[in-house]
């Protein structure tokens, strides 16, 4: 069960303990040198001829692919491009457009906040004929009804942890006739996702937190298979279209994946996701998850008997929890500054929040240890009191 | 004034003639180096840090200001990101918010398709009150009404080089009433364009073609400073809210061109482009103007003396081309095949077009004269009769 922990590809410095791959995952050895590659031998050597001889116009869908395996979905049903922002914004206008004669899009206040500024300007430019209703997490279920049009949501909560069951709210969304758009940024790499059972009509995430694709990396859409053909494009960019070497003055959506492409890709940031993803090719969501769930209950233990002030934040239910543990704790924002000082990086969100991102892929118990061990020593001897930590801005 | 040939400052493989700056400007030295540092250092040392001790929060804006300079905006009016599409759609929605009441787009039948698939599906999702109206670029002028809200336009044309007069066409827009929206797609850094002067509203460029960002670099959007603060946004990605850290329910706009951003920034490709721009600071677009209309005539000229099957497809009158010089020939694609079998690349737009960027960066004298000669040969020689130059796919 070890063998998910693949520290020894890693390129994480020395001495430090690295709980913020819920934020942005880390460097993997060989990275450098296809982001090299990508600049000194294609784009150097190739230049224009790139485009056909080295595949960057297919790096797309090829990562999608590799994506798909990690979230359990269909071949052929993702691509990669842009940010989460705007695929969402596609993936909601595409939801839209297959309930428009409902008039509510159903969603949490456990999402991130983006996801309803995304929202809001969508619904906004179609009139305000719809409208983005916010319910409690606790909430949720019971406001899925047959007035629902789209139901749009982030698994698990970028600030506790929280996640939300899949499949039943799927379920519970068609049953009621409504869309099930789902937001995975803090589910892929990070919790078992099986998009194929789940049945969800779209999917939207980013790969820079769990799936280690670097600051800024492209994200990604999925579109159910059996809608791909149809979906409404709201983006119309010329590498959607089905020849876009025709240059045709009508857009003809691609009937594959690739009409929710949209403009040129970041091939260097690409080539350095697709590297990046190498490292899933033998591993196991559910290992990750068994061990996942073992640090972060070894996390909790250790910090409820040794830090009796902080206060777990996340629910004490591995089911309900992504893989990241959060504690409520006054002092938290010096707290995390003061274990950034010692090497032990995990962050902080306001009011009062210090959140753990968990990987398997590269941290261990004793990471975990560590860290309680340092956390008891600033509480105990109050080292936030200290200047520097009070100056500090908060790591974003 | 031949200071602005700055070869050894590129990566050009030996013996390559390059000539398809206006698709995908080259590699310069240095560029790998600094991608190479962003990975490694920046984020394979800093890791979540980064964003803020090494400025990659503010990087869009840094070159967005970079990109100013190229183009004669005031400071602060450009901000880096996305592609030129997702920019577009942007500045596109923004300009018909400023004019709800008029109900017709108005743009040519030289815009780069992919500008008219985004001002479609922009326009259907507003329920269709708009209609976009394409005429032909010589009625362009005559076709400014009152009755037009926006007009939307590229500024060089992508297939024959036809170069529009910016100050004398965004005047008659505004003398009617209208919003001026340009792209710079082919423009920034090829010819002088000063925005400032120009008044236009909105405009929006991409950085791969003359500005040489590499293989999918960040576009780049610019809104009129008195516009900044109010102007309409509709993709509202987090890093276009003025505090994106406040986490905050509601979105409220940057007052600033932040505004216009929207989701994570491509933190690799942005340091690679910053690294790119660098070779602009000491340059006068003027002084690139002059030198790139030399070598145009010398390549015309040279042409017509030569290669007398071969047609002019750009204007000959200077004035009204860009940095591009374009031929109608009827073997054209497989001639662009056999110049690029000989190492000089440019490249062909179906059905009859062979394309030349010229960048007096990298491009001189002998260029020229060694690509004519050598399509001389090849006409003389028929060399398309073999096969390979048959069944080659197009240069993208």
């Amino acid at each position: 069960m070890d063998s998910v922990y693949k520290k020894s590809l890693f390129d994480i410095p020395d001495n430090v303990i690295y709980l913020d791959g819920n934020s942005l995952g880390p460097l993997q050895k060989g990275i450098s040198e296809a982001s090299e590659r990508v600049v000194k031998d294609e784009w150097g050597k190739k230049l224009i001829k790139g485009w056909n001889e080295e595949n960057w116009m297919r790096q797309p869908s090829i990562v999608g692919n590799k994506i798909a395996k990690i979230v359990g979905a269909t071949k052929n049903s993702i691509v990669a491009g842009d940010t989460l922002s705007i695929k969402l914004y596609q993936a909601l206008a595409a939801a839209i457009n297959m309930r428009k004669d409902r008039k509510i899009i159903l969603t949490d206040s456990g999402n991130f906040p983006s996801d309803l500024y995304i929202a809001h300007g969508l619904i906004e430019s179609l009139g305000n004929n719809f409208e983005l209703k916010v319910v409690k997490p606790e909430d949720l279920i019971t406001s899925i009804t047959s007035e629902v049009g789209v139901v749009m949501l982030t698994h698990v909560d970028y600030r506790t942890g929280r996640m939300h069951d899949l499949e039943k709210i799927t379920s519970c969304a068609q049953k009621n006739g409504s869309v099930m758009l789902w937001d995975l940024a803090h589910s892929a790499g990070a919790v078992p996702v099986n998009l194929k059972n789940c049945k969800c009509e779209f999917a939207v995430g980013c790969t820079y937190k769990f799936l280690n694709g670097g600051p800024g990396a492209p994200a990604f859409i999925y579109v159910r298979p059996d809608l791909i053909k149809s979906c409404y494009s709201i983006l119309r960019g010329w590498l959607g279209h089905k020849s876009p070497f025709d240059f045709d003055y009508n857009f003809k959506k691609a009937e594959t994946i690739d009409g929710m492409r949209v403009g040129t890709p970041p091939v260097v940031q690409m080539s350095i996701l697709e590297k990046a993803l190498e490292i899933w090719s033998d591993i196991d969501m559910r290992d990750v998850r068994e061990k996942s769930i073992q640090l972060s209950e070894l996390f909790i233990n250790n910090i409820e008997e040794k830090c009796p002030d902080v206060e777990l934040a996340s629910p004490r239910d591995p089911e309900n929890r992504g893989s990241q543990i959060s504690f409520f704790y006054n002092n938290g924002y010096a707290a995390i500054q003061a274990l950034i000082d010692k090497n032990i990086i995990g962050d902080f969100r306001a009011p009062n929040i210090m959140r753990f991102g968990i990987s398997p892929l590269y941290n261990n118990e004793n990471d975990i240890l560590q860290t309680v061990d340092s956390l008891e020593g600033i509480i105990k001897n109050k080292t936030w009191n200290q200047k520097k930590f009070l100056l500090k801005k908060p790591v974003t």
